[in-house]
């Protein structure tokens, strides 16, 4: 058989994978909607942040009554998120009527609130929504880089000074929400995006091929002191995801190739469980054993967010290895005929699967997981992952 | 065959069942701690209520070297276990070197320091350690019936009232612990010891046959608000085993009846996986879905101290389903043959297997398994069952 016309076949074939995987993707989009906007929809206090990011990203969600809803959640949170006005820590969970009911001593949910007021301003034009968005923003710098005093944590002599990559690469993903087709926010924290791009790379230890999840400081003779609570896995993938978009902004190749390695590729196959598939929540860098008695089990977030990093890293690079490890995790995520994440009886997800892929949660909302979980401060940002399946669309 | 004959041989071989798990659970007790000494022993720092518990208990266990590790150990928490003197908080991990790592915003470190000095007194018999138990015990019972402001956790204005179990069960103890053979304490803390009992039985909705681990305070219209973190599984039968205790110093017999059946068998019934065999870790009173991804697993405390609670039941009441089902639940953790708590290679426990009853996680000691977690403040009192193994002797 003629050898061109046999890599002709392979990818017309191919062609027709990744439509299929398209059309999949965007269906698997409408039907948890539509599970969420059935089960969970808020007229009154509304959801923020993804019907905002529906509202202005498909012409099938431009609707009224998410845009309602949407600014109905905006009124609530100005209202009652904030603890103890004029102060700004927020609150991580209230009431239906805006009592706190949990404060986290962390950023995340004031980064939340955020992300919710720029896309409210995004979608309205209201500028008290946006002067919001850049005030908290502000004030979470603040806690960062200067004083984490406002945060409630006591600072104590025995604690090793450590930094979580989370903090960095939060902050790095509001930097890409705000500064959004917004030349001014784009300048005013362009510094602040190049500092926590500095300070995630950090946490990739030069000749060990070893990414550190909480990176301590160097101690006078270690250059790192692992203790029980260094993960690899678990939001790596994620932070590659807003590395990716950070080096694609700033056009810098070699970075985003070695990104691509070792926020990719290497948590990516330490992580993944070679008996039954799927990526462990949990693990230790030095391969000792995690002490979070949930360390095996398959979440549904890391799987989402490693769908994403790995179609952005093949649309940007085109690179055939990282498609295929979206396949791998997809077919992981949505096979069928065993119970894995995806519940085909009632629609949405099941988020907690076993080491062996058995439902272990059947709820499809928690602490956690939800449309609504911090009434609309919540990003679900890695379940919005069409954008990015535009990588499938075959190649011209 | 003579009927009077069979019953004789009948209780001629369950006299023999009963003489080997005697001699078993002396085995376990002597390899456990034998494991224990070789691997984390300290002789500069120390560990105080287990050694000083093993002192006066066993006669293989009075040597000197625990004794002196205990008083180290004593010192030690005398020295460093307050965070900012001369406030009482105290942490819940210290350094090496002392100096705090973490604080936890509950009673329970101050209890297990409070538990670790009385031991060493009633070792010792020197007043300070006593003095300190005492003043510290003050500070927790006005934490706990005056003022919780001290703890350090704010109150929020949306969070329910709530009473968790574990602090009136956690104190009940202390009061057994205190008032052992010590007859000023107990008349000084027979009060708060009613006052605890009463707060335990709360948790049991009459006609509702449920136990709620987290009780909420009566709301308007309905009796209880079943919340997502209720729990009826867990420590229950601890709070059995101690509930226990009370109504034999009482002298209460129908106390002890209501005890056996609704903080030993109602739990135990509720909380058995009848598939796999083992105690679930977590249980929603109303049968829906625990949020704790960690549910379904067998840990190996609430193995030990259902084993506890059945021996004791049976040693007061001779009711032979108690012991049965101590069988039961010990021949789950000792079964040879199949990957269970026990390691029959390297020895002590493995604490943490999924709901199938393989081991997650290879560790034997961590933030809540050790010989030594806190310092010595830590009881390990579920390891402590042989005292009530006594129970196995064969009747007269």
């Amino acid at each position: 058989m003629d050898l061109g016309l046999l890599a002709l076949q392979d990818m017309e074939k191919e062609r027709e994978t990744l439509q299929v995987w398209k059309k999949r993707v965007g269906q698997e989009l409408d039907s948890v909607i539509a599970f969420w906007m059935e089960h969970s929809h808020d007229q009154e206090h509304g959801q923020v942040w993804m019907y905002c990011r529906l509202y202005r990203s498909f012409e099938r969600f431009h609707r009224v009554e998410l845009l309602d809803a949407a600014k109905a959640g905006g009124e609530f949170l100005l209202r009652y998120a904030r603890v103890a006005p004029p102060g700004k820590k927020c609150a991580f969970v209230l009431t239906r009527d805006g009592r706190p009911v949990k404060v986290q001593r962390t950023i995340f949910s004031e980064c939340f609130y955020t992300m919710a007021m720029n896309e409210l301003w995004k979608v309205t034009g209201e500028m008290h929504y946006q002067n919001e968005a850049v005030e908290m923003m502000d004030q979470i710098i603040h806690w960062v880089r200067e004083d984490p005093a406002g945060l409630g944590r006591p600072q104590l002599s025995g604690t090793l000074a450590t930094e979580p990559m989370a903090v960095p690469m939060m902050l790095l993903s509001l930097v890409e929400q705000l500064g959004e087709d917004d030349e001014e926010l784009t300048n005013k924290y362009a510094e602040l995006g190049d500092w926590c791009a500095h300070r995630i790379l950090q946490h990739i230890q030069a000749g060990m091929d070893k990414l550190y999840w909480r990176m301590y400081q160097r101690m006078a003779k270690s250059s790192l002191v692992a203790l029980e609570d260094i993960r690899t896995q678990c939001h790596t993938l994620e932070a590659g995801w807003f590395m990716l978009q950070y080096a694609l902004r700033k056009g810098d190749h070699k970075l985003r190739m070695h990104v691509i390695d070792k926020f990719l590729l290497l948590p990516f196959h330490s992580g993944w469980d070679p008996e039954h598939g799927g990526l462990f929540y949990f693990q230790d860098a030095d391969d000792l054993c995690p002490t979070q008695l949930e360390w095996n089990m398959k979440l549904w977030w890391p799987h989402s967010e490693a769908m994403i990093a790995f179609l952005m890293g093949y649309s940007d690079s085109g690179d055939p290895t990282l498609l295929d490890l979206f396949y791998q995790v997809a077919e992981y995520t949505f096979r069928q005929g065993f119970s894995r994440f995806r519940d085909p009886e009632y629609g949405e997800w099941f988020g907690y699967l076993n080491q062996e892929g058995k439902v272990v949660l059947t709820i499809k909302g928690g602490p956690f997981k939800a449309a609504s979980t911090c009434r609309g401060a919540w990003p679900c940002a890695s379940r919005f992952w069409e954008p990015y399946s535009n990588a499938l669309d075959p190649p011209p």
